[in-house]
């Protein structure tokens, strides 16, 4: 099985009530592939960065089995960079620079060995971008999963639709699926979402687990409880990570494989929130996964 | 079994994005018996209310199976009144009116045929009440139930402290919890409030569902999702009433009993907030509840 994704590959400076990290590494795209390249080998990246992206960072996501063919190094620009800071509760948090660099006419272009990824997983990122991917793709994939944000439904509505009537699934956050559908109830919210494309919707909910909804059931996976929570960083795009790389990994994608992918999922987060960056993800073994899966059963069983 | 409650009994005035309500019937004690009677009969209620409260509400608890001999009608006083109005998105709520009239100087007597009761649920209310509750218990029951608020850890947090280490389990929301300990991890905090001395620990998190810690165990129960939240008045009590109710009949006060009734309980919080007022847990069938309960188990099977 094959697994495409797309989505930012940066530098972020990160404060929480915990301390902070300055120019590590960050991006959508980066603990997508982290998080799928615990259940998949050769997860293709669609990205760009500059030439100021360290060398080691790269030769990491090799080591782990990423295809970096498709990301582009323009070697005279700067990479991506985001700032944000953290509020005491962890829950919100404050962008405080946005340098889009390389990013700002990020053309993606897909290699020839892409064009026919039958798992494709859309990072967030402009909606027109995302388009651009699907549209280079010459077999219909297997199963299309998007990741989305408030950003692109005040800015780039219509692209974002137009994007969401190509996808299987999307994840969101709870006030942006509010936003998104008008309707204050969840329940209410993903059956019109459901109407805009996607057949699966995931209700990313942070500290509060997730909510997937489809095929007129509802499954709902808390989150693990945790004794320290870092960094909540890269959190929702580990969650997705882990999530699509179980799917193709397994190659069900019924309700009930989903079901299974969002614990995965939510594992993956687990490990995420718990350092700062990408640290979290780095050199876990399989047991330590299958432990904190192991969790989530017990912590619902009744 | 028996079961007693101390609470109030009260007229609310209640304002959500949905509509108002205008001196309705409300209190813990209310929502709590209520709420118990779909699993016991003959609930011992120690309350106060004045000369205004209607014949016909308490007629209509008697009709349910509630034991009234513990409550105190002060013929030519007024109820505990209390008037709120909801945020929109019905997580917050701003208090506009507290007069607690018959409140004020409250001395809750145990009628004879009280003092042996098995299951206690000491309802929000002054921890020096509750104190009182149980010092007039003339055996020890089988189990006590704490449900209280942040009001009492910033104004009477002494009694609370005294209250807590003669209390089996407490159930407080996330941030009162966060609050109590100090610590920002639940499973930190849940840790700490052990020591304070309560076995169990029910922290309730609204529509993000409740979550039990105790015997070295975690629990993890959702909120069911419904169309519609009208009111969120009283599902906290409501779920406490549920949850006890639940243990009393069953009498298996086990974590794995905790754990049957928290859903229980989440379950009749589900009837509780889609009406005003207590409109939700009336003329409910046995059958109704076995959905929900059913509904529970199936969101979070995979």
């Amino acid at each position: 099985m094959s697994l495409l994704t797309v989505g930012t590959v940066a530098f972020d400076d990160i404060e929480t009530p915990f301390g902070r990290a300055e120019n590590v590494v960050g991006g959508a795209c980066t603990y997508i592939a982290l998080a799928a390249s615990y259940f998949v080998r050769g997860i293709r990246v669609v990205a760009v960065v500059g030439g100021d992206f360290p060398k080691k960072e790269l030769k990491y996501l090799e080591k782990r089995g990423v295809d970096l063919e498709g990301l582009q190094i323009k070697k005279n620009e700067k990479s991506f960079f985001w700032a944000g800071r953290y509020h005491d509760d962890m829950n919100g948090r404050d962008t405080l620079v946005t340098d889009l660099n390389v990013l700002a006419d990020f053309d993606p272009i897909l290699p020839e060995t892409y064009r026919h990824s039958e798992y494709i997983m859309l990072g967030n990122l402009t909606p027109a971008v995302q388009l651009r991917v699907l549209d280079q793709l010459l077999s219909k994939p297997k199963l299309v999963v998007l990741d989305t944000m408030n950003f692109w439904m005040d800015n780039a509505l219509e692209d974002l639709k137009k994007v969401l009537k190509r996808v299987d699934v999307i994840t969101i956050n709870d006030e942006e699926a509010r936003q998104l559908s008008g309707e204050r109830s969840l329940l209410k919210a993903a059956k019109i979402i459901h109407t805009m494309g996607p057949k699966y919707i995931v209700i990313k909910k942070g500290e509060h687990g997730a909510i997937l909804f489809g095929e007129d059931q509802v499954f709902y996976a808390p989150a693990l409880l945790l004794p320290q929570v870092t960094d909540p960083t890269g959190a929702g795009d580990t969650f997705a990570g882990g999530f699509v790389g179980y799917l193709c990994k397994t190659g069900d994608v019924s309700m009930n494989g989903m079901k299974k992918a969002i614990v995965f999922g939510s594992a993956m987060a687990s490990f995420c929130v718990e350092r700062f960056s990408t640290e979290g993800l780095k050199n876990l073994k399989s047991r330590d996964i299958s432990v904190r899966v192991r969790q989530f059963a017990q912590m619902v069983k009744f």
